[in-house]
């Protein structure tokens, strides 16, 4: 845990799983981590929308006509402002740039095979550079969760993301960059169809919703997909506050921690979409994790 | 493998596995099982009918005026033809008594902790006896597919249930009797909502469908949980033919194993509503379990 300060955080940390390793059994140490803004940058946008702009914009060098229209035209002019507009004018409840873009994001990958929609991911990882931290976004993740993965891994805990990002958009990198399977990502999700003929058969991703995996739906994730209570969560935003909450049973050991984005210099300060979570963390003695204070290092390198 | 018969399935196993074991990546070693006539018996009824049957007499009891109607009069009264007979109806194109049986069976458990479920469920299975076998439903498991569960996880694979059977019916007893923990069980569900209050939560079971786990759904439930193409799946009936279709890259190894009921002396014997897949099997080579040839034991003792 060389990552972290030395401090309180830190020793929550470590007194937490010394206590797990003697009074929980190992296939009861379920972690729950959420991943924009947990466990890589979320700043200045959601990364996954950055691939959407790039993936629109495809299609309007493709199709040059589709500029005619919004989102294209954004997209195609990298007017990034224009997809923050959208969702700002969701929160002041006027929904339809976001209407017009959730239709385009959909109809993106209608009927492509999960497999090849998992390349085009792959594809955008292995090039695409975060706008101003002059890394890639491979290089994004916060190196002390990453080493927190790795210590609660090597003392038996199972790691899950869980996140209201794309399933299909994180899993073909969680492997190499956290260590935890497909089989152990939950996000948000496009309807499938199974298309068969002659005995074999494909999954093509359908231009529907299927999954809106944030706040109260976290947890009901969690178990659908885990089938127990985690005792250990990690987030940093409203949309973590149910899954939290989910964590641990009254009567034995569990950890509750809020990223708190304190850092302007290394990373980005804001508490915008945080602000129940940070303040039922105060209330009920959740772990807050000051970025500033708590990481010696930020960023891998 | 000695609970299986020398001959031609139980070689196409042993190769398959030998042929997995030096050409494919451990964690693409993954294999799905139905559950219902496949890994336990679903003769005369299926289990989980069994246990809704119990819980809607126990209600009942509690509250006699419930016998005036559907389908509580027939758990009452212990008359299963009343169940069977609503299924059959609904294959002739007449729902009523199919939708009048769904709706009192979603609401048996509205509003229950998923964890009450669960022990109730685990109340059932440690007393409930088979109606014709003379065992408890815990022994009704078919010993050769238990076995080669245990081979398969042997040899390095990740074993899941995906189930038209209830997911939370199954996963209080999987670990114990197939050693298939619950994050490893995929089925059909009802839905959950999340209860919050002073900072802790539950999930409580709502009188609703979320998941119909069977048909073409199986494979899209499969990408959902697990996020990779499995190379090993059994089944036993029309129910698992797309998720068999679904298994196995055309150019890798794969084995796609249909179980049929021809023991009518140990087990049942029965095709009805297997045709489809037994037909697919016979074209497309898939391999055909014999349970009165290919397996010299059927139930564990």
């Amino acid at each position: 845990m060389q990552s972290w300060q030395d401090g309180p955080t830190r020793s929550a940390i470590i007194e937490f799983v010394a206590r797990v390793s003697r009074e929980v059994d190992p296939v009861e140490r379920v972690a729950v981590f959420d991943n924009d803004g947990t466990l890589w940058c979320e700043k200045p946008m959601y990364i996954q929308l950055d691939f959407i702009v790039r993936r629109l914009a495809d299609k309007v060098a493709a199709d040059p006509s589709l500029a005619e229209g919004q989102p294209y035209l954004a997209a195609h002019n990298g007017d990034l402002q224009w997809f923050g507009g959208a969702i700002t004018k969701h929160y002041q409840g006027d929904d339809t740039d976001l209407k017009t873009l959730a239709a385009a994001v959909l109809s993106l990958h209608d009927s492509v095979k999960v497999e090849d929609h998992a390349a085009a991911v792959g594809t955008f990882f292995a090039e695409a550079m975060h706008p101003t931290l002059h890394r890639r976004y491979l290089e994004c993740t916060y190196a002390p969760m990453v080493e927190l993965l790795r210590y609660l891994a090597d003392h038996e805990f199972a790691c899950y993301i869980v996140s209201g990002g794309g399933r299909d958009f994180m899993r073909p990198v969680t492997s190499q960059i956290y260590g935890i399977p497909p089989e152990r990502v939950v996000g948000s999700a496009q309807g499938l169809k199974f298309v068969g003929a002659d005995g074999y058969g494909d999954l093509l991703l359908q231009p529907a919703l299927d999954i809106w995996d944030d706040g109260p739906e976290k947890p009901v994730r969690i178990w659908n997909r885990i089938g127990r209570r985690p005792i250990f969560a990690a987030g940093n935003s409203n949309g973590d506050d149910e899954m939290l909450m989910y964590t641990g049973a009254q009567d034995g050991p569990s950890l509750k921690m809020l990223v708190h984005h304190d850092d302007a210099e290394r990373e980005f300060a804001y508490t915008a979409g945080a602000e129940r979570a940070l303040g039922h963390a105060e209330q009920y003695g959740w772990t807050t994790v000051s970025m500033r204070d708590d990481w010696a290092t930020v960023f891998r390198d």
